[in-house]
């Protein structure tokens, strides 16, 4: 099954357009984990547990695990949730980008070595640097449009000759001349809805994968009516920080479990 | 010492401008290597001790450990480089760029982890995904602006309303706005000797990270007529297959070592 088919699967089964993402930090961890080895782990499984039944899918944040010399703990993960929770999409959030050659090895990375279904990846070097991952043609590629972060205007928008912001030439690229094995998402953040239906009105029903709800302070309601797809679904609503730290304290998986709840809820009656 | 001093030092007592990647592709090592555990750790220590005195500095590409499992390996480099080459600053090749909180640990992990002095950070999501990096205010920080890729051009050319390219823009906020601290460097490809000219215009003697001879095939003369600062240095010229594969055979190390004296030879006489 292809990323793509995967994803559509979930949508329907979940009945949930929220996409869990793991930014797994330690300095946060409730204390029964606190300094054991293998916590990182134990966090994201307890979290994906907890929670999993009210997301779409599960997006690690590479770099939290590299950071704390975790890579075998991202094994593991991956490999958990593949057998246990086998219907979710991995998206392995890593914003990739290189030339060819080393593309060709990031892209071994995300899918030979996590086998993620799904990677983020950076569009600054152009098309050739994103074909060693194309060139996997069942797993998904989501490629950074406009981000959530307030800097992302310094370069996303940027106005071209003809007025289009370089977020909007990004969309049509990927759309238009990149896309041709159905394979890509586009990343664009919550905390801009006003561009999230730009994007839409051009890209057909490209999956949109949307991080900034939550923590970042994204508004759900405007977020969705801006980017739900010809059949009201279309997007992953990541959210990671607020539902992995609900409680500090020990009732942390169920404390996740109710956030998790209460934002796929937020989301389908915005639907 | 900060990268910059270290740099500058570098630059004098080598008399070389030449900065030596490692791409290490296992697939690719001689036969005495093939197979052996650490063979990535080995291959590169050889290629370090019989060439890194015609370099400034050394260029290990991350995805080449991370696809291969081997972000130990890369550990136990980067610690060999500090005991056995102290005087040659380490770029962390990794092109990262990501939200603020993501971003902060990914300067942990080229920093605290690897103990780079610098690493290479793409700047599509603008100014507040690089200051994690540049909170580090010893280490320096290279900016992606004008790749060596083809593709490149894909963004990298789109052009303003004022008709400025972006990689100008780029390359106009970090000198302008985003180099505060005096610690930034900027990535223009060989592949490119005209638009390298019109970096070094905007810059001043902000050293450029310039990737895309050798291999690639970049003009070496052009380059160095291009980029070189006010000293005829500023620049560090990157290398990597050309050295590292330079024979499959036993004499791997000697031919590296040719292959790097030859190219800052090369180097030298264009300055």
């Amino acid at each position: 099954m292809t990323f793509i088919e995967k994803l559509n699967h979930s949508w329907c089964e979940s009945n949930s357009l929220l996409m869990l993402g793991l930014d797994p930090n330690p300095d946060r961890f409730p204390a029964e984990l606190s300094g054991r080895s293998g916590a990182i782990f134990e966090f994201c499984k307890g979290i994906i547990d907890a929670a999993a039944t009210f997301a779409c899918g599960v997006k690690p944040q590479i770099a939290y695990f590299s950071a704390n010399r975790a890579e075998d703990q991202l094994e593991a993960l991956c490999g958990y949730i593949r057998d246990h929770h086998p219907k979710l999409p991995i998206v392995l959030d890593a914003k990739r980008g290189d030339i060819g050659a080393t593309a060709e090895q990031y892209a071994r990375e995300a899918f030979e070595r996590y086998q993620a279904d799904a990677v983020t990846v950076n569009p600054y070097m152009g098309f050739d640097s994103l074909e060693p991952f194309l060139a996997w043609r069942d797993k998904g590629v989501a490629v950074l449009c406009r981000t959530s972060n307030p800097g992302g205007s310094d370069l996303q928008f940027v106005k071209s000759s003809n007025d289009k912001p370089l977020y909007i030439h990004v969309a049509e690229l990927v759309s238009r001349r990149w896309n041709t094995n159905g394979q890509c998402a586009l990343v664009v953040g919550a905390t801009f809805p006003e561009e999230i239906g730009k994007v839409r009105q051009r890209v057909g029903d490209m999956p949109l994968l949307i991080p900034g709800i939550g923590a970042q302070g994204g508004d759900i309601r405007a977020t969705v009516a801006a980017g739900r797809d010809s059949r009201g679904a279309g997007m992953m609503i990541s959210s990671s920080r607020a539902i992995l730290y609900a409680s500090p304290e020990d009732d942390w998986r169920e404390a996740a479990a109710r956030i998790a709840r209460a934002t796929r809820d937020a989301i389908n009656a915005a639907r």
